[in-house]
C-alpha cells in the first residue's frame, strides 16, 4: 500500500543465490531512488492447523497488505508431501496469469535477434488440476480442467495487457483439433473477448505450429495466450531464444491487484554466497514490477542501465561470458543509473 | 510381402502436391534400382456399414498384405464428422510409434548446426484419448489416458531403436512433477525397460526443460521418448531446427511390422501441379522406409544423392532458396544416384 508516496513491497529473497541477487536489486533500486519500502519475508511452507501446508502467516499478511511481491528462487524442501512452492504461491494468492516478456538483449548473442514477444499463461487450472485416478491396474487418467471463467479471465488479461503495452496482436495457442471441448472452450472465450478489442488483432494457432514457427522465426510473434501446460512449455522455450532463465523476467498477476514478480531460474547452490550470481532475471522482473506499479520512469532508467551494462561487454557475470562478480556487475548498473541523472 | 526379391509397398500419393512428390520418389527409386513394387491406393475415409468412417477396403487390404506404406500429404475433407486422416490411419493400423529423425542438412543454413536427434512419440493414447465431458455449464474436462502397456511398448521401441541405430542415450520427456500418476506411470515403465538395455544410457527430463535446452543447444540430445502430446510438440519444434517440415522425414511404426512413412508437411494447394514442390521430406521418409525394410545400401545411396544435391546449391527448389523445378531437382538426385555406381 501507499504511505506518503512510498509504496511497500514484500521481498522474498529465497534460497541459494536468492539473497545475493535480491541485495543487488535493492542496491540498484536505491541508486535510482525508487520510492519503495521493502518488507522482507520468508515463504517456505509450514504445516498449518489442519496439517495442510501453507505459507507462514507473516508472509501472507505482508502480501495481503502490500499486494506486491518480488521473489528470488526457492528450493522446495524434500519433506514428504511438501508442495512445490511455486504452485503453493500461485494458489494462495490466486495468481492466475503468468507473464513473460522475451526480448532479445543487444550484444548478448543467441541464434536469434529482434525477439520481442510476451507469453501469457493461464496459471490455475488445465493440466495442473491435480486430479488423477487409477482406473484399473495399469490404466491411469489425469484430468485437464478448463472453465469458462478462468478462460475468460486470462483472455481478458491478455487483451488488456496488449492494449496497455502497445502490442498489436494476441494469438491464442491451442490444440482444439484434439481437445475439442476443453481447448475448444478456451478458444471460444478468447474469440468472445477479442470482439471487445477491435484495436488488437486476434489470431489462433495450434501449439505444434507455434513451436515449429517459433524456432524458425520468433519475430513473427507478439502476445501469446494459452492454457497452463502449453504456457509452461512455451514460456521456457521462448526464454531459451533470448539467452535462458538467467535473463528472462517473469510476473504472476492475481485477482485484486496482487502480483508477484520473480526470477524463474534455480537457486544455483554451487555458486551461492560466492558473489558470482547474475541478478539480471530478478532485476528485469523488478522492472516489470515497477511498470505494474505505474513507476514507468524508474523502470525505464533501470532497464536501460541493465541492458547497457550487458551490451558494453566490459562488466559481465560469468554466465554472460564475462568474469565480473555479482557486486561489480551491480555497481556498474548503479553507476549507469546515476549517469542518467 | 516378398515376391522373388521384389517387395510390395503401398503408395498413397495423397492430395495437392502429393502426386508430384510421389512420382519424384518413384523415379529416384527406379534410378537406384530399388527392388520395390508399388501398389497405389487412395485412403480418403469413406462411411462404412455402421456409419463409421473407415479407410477404403482396397487400401486396407493392400496395407494388410504389404505391411509397408509410403504416404504423401492428405487433406482432411470438411464433411461433418470426418475424422483427421492422420488419426484414422494411426488407429486403423495401430501405428503406435511416431519416429522423426532430425538431422542438420549440410549447406542448408538454419540457426543451428550439427543437430542429430530422434523424437519418438507415443501415438495412440495420452491427451489424444478423445474422452471429454461437460461437468457443469462452463466446466469441461478432457481425459489424458496413460496405460502400462502402451508406455512399456513405446519405451521398448525407443531402446530397440537406439540400439539398432547406434544411438547412445534415450531421454524420457515428462511432467511427472505435475501429472504424478499418469506421467509417473509412463516414466516408471521407461525406467523399467532401461534396466534391460545397459548398453544405452537413460536420462529423464521435464518437458519444459527440454524445450529450453533444445533451442539453446540441440546437439546435447540423442533419442527422446515421450507421451503423445509432448511428441506432437517436440517433433515439430525439432523439425523447425533443421529447416522445417519440408525436409523432415517421419515414420509411423505399428504392431506386427506394419509401418507407414510419410512427409508431414501440408498439401500446398497453391503450388500443386506446377512442378514447384520439394520432394525432400517424402524422399527422406522413403529412405527411412528402406532402412526399416533392411535395404540399407539403397537407403545410403539415395540419401547421399539427396543431401549432396542440396549441399551443392546449384539445383534447389524454391523453398530451399533455389529456382529449380521439382523435376529438375529430382533429375539431379537421379544423376547423383547413378554417378555412385
Ligand atoms: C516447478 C514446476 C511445478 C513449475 C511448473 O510446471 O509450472 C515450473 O516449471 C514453472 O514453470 O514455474
Ligand atoms: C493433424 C493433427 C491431428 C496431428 C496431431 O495433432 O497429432 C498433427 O499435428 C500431427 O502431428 O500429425
Amino acid at each position: 500500500g501507499f504511505a506518503g508516496g512510498i509504496q511497500t513491497v514484500t521481498i522474498i529473497p529465497g534460497d541459494g543465490i536468492g539473497p545475493e541477487i535480491s541485495d543487488a536489486v535493492i542496491k540498484i533500486f536505491d541508486s535510482a531512488q525508487v520510492p519503495i519500502h521493502w518488507e522482507e519475508r520468508n515463504v517456505t511452507a509450514i504445516k498449518g492447523p489442519g496439517g495442510k501446508w501453507m505459507i507462514p502467516p507473516e508472509a501472507k499478511e505482508s502480501m495481503d497488505k502490500s499486494k506486491i511481491g518480488l521473489k528470488g528462487p526457492l528450493k522446495t524442501p524434500i519433506a514428504a508431501g511438501h508442495p512445490s512452492m511455486n504452485l503453493l504461491l500461485r494458489k494462495t494468492f490466486d495468481l492466475y496469469a503468468n507473464v513473460r516478456p522475451c526480448v532479445s538483449i543487444e550484444g548478448y548473442k543467441t541464434p536469434y535477434t529482434d525477439v520481442d514477444l510476451v507469453t501469457i499463461r493461464e496459471n490455475t487450472e488445465g493440466e495442473y488440476s491435480g486430479i488423477e485416478h487409477v482406473i484399473v491396474d495399469g490404466v491411469v487418467q489425469s484430468i485437464k480442467l478448463i472453465t469458462e471463467n478462468a478462460s475468460q479471465r486470462i483472455a481478458q488479461f491478455a487483451f488488456e495487457y496488449a492494449r496497455n503495452n502497445q502490442r498489436s496482436t494476441v494469438t491464442a495457442v491451442h490444440k482444439a483439433n484434439i481437445m475439442r471441448m476443453s481447448d475448444g472452450l478456451f478458444l471460444r472465450k478468447c474469440r468472445d473477448v477479442a470482439e471487445n478489442y477491435k484495436d488488437i488483432k486476434f489470431t489462433e494457432m495450434y501449439l505444434d505450429t507455434v513451436c515449429l514457427n517459433m524456432v524458425q522465426d520468433p519475430t513473427s510473434f507478439d502476445v501469446l495466450v494459452m492454457p497452463n501446460l502449453y504456457g509452461d512449455i512455451l514460456s521456457d522455450l521462448c526464454a531459451g531464444l533470448i539467452g535462458g532463465l538467467g535473463v528472462t523476467p517473469s510476473g504472476n498477476i492475481g485477482a485484486n491487484g496482487v502480483a508477484i514478480f520473480e526470477s524463474v531460474h534455480g537457486t544455483a547452490p554451487d555458486i551461492a554466497g560466492k558473489d558470482l550470481a547474475n541478478p539480471t532475471a530478478l532485476l528485469l522482473s523488478a522492472v516489470m514490477m515497477l511498470r505494474h506499479m505505474g513507476l514507468h520512469d524508474h523502470a525505464k532508467k533501470i532497464e536501460k542501465a541493465c541492458y547497457d551494462t550487458i551490451e558494453s561487454e566490459t562488466v559481465r557475470t560469468k554466465d554472460l561470458g564475462g568474469n565480473a562478480k555479482c557486486s561489480e556487475f551491480t555497481n556498474e548498473i548503479c553507476r549507469r543509473v546515476q549517469d542518467q541523472d
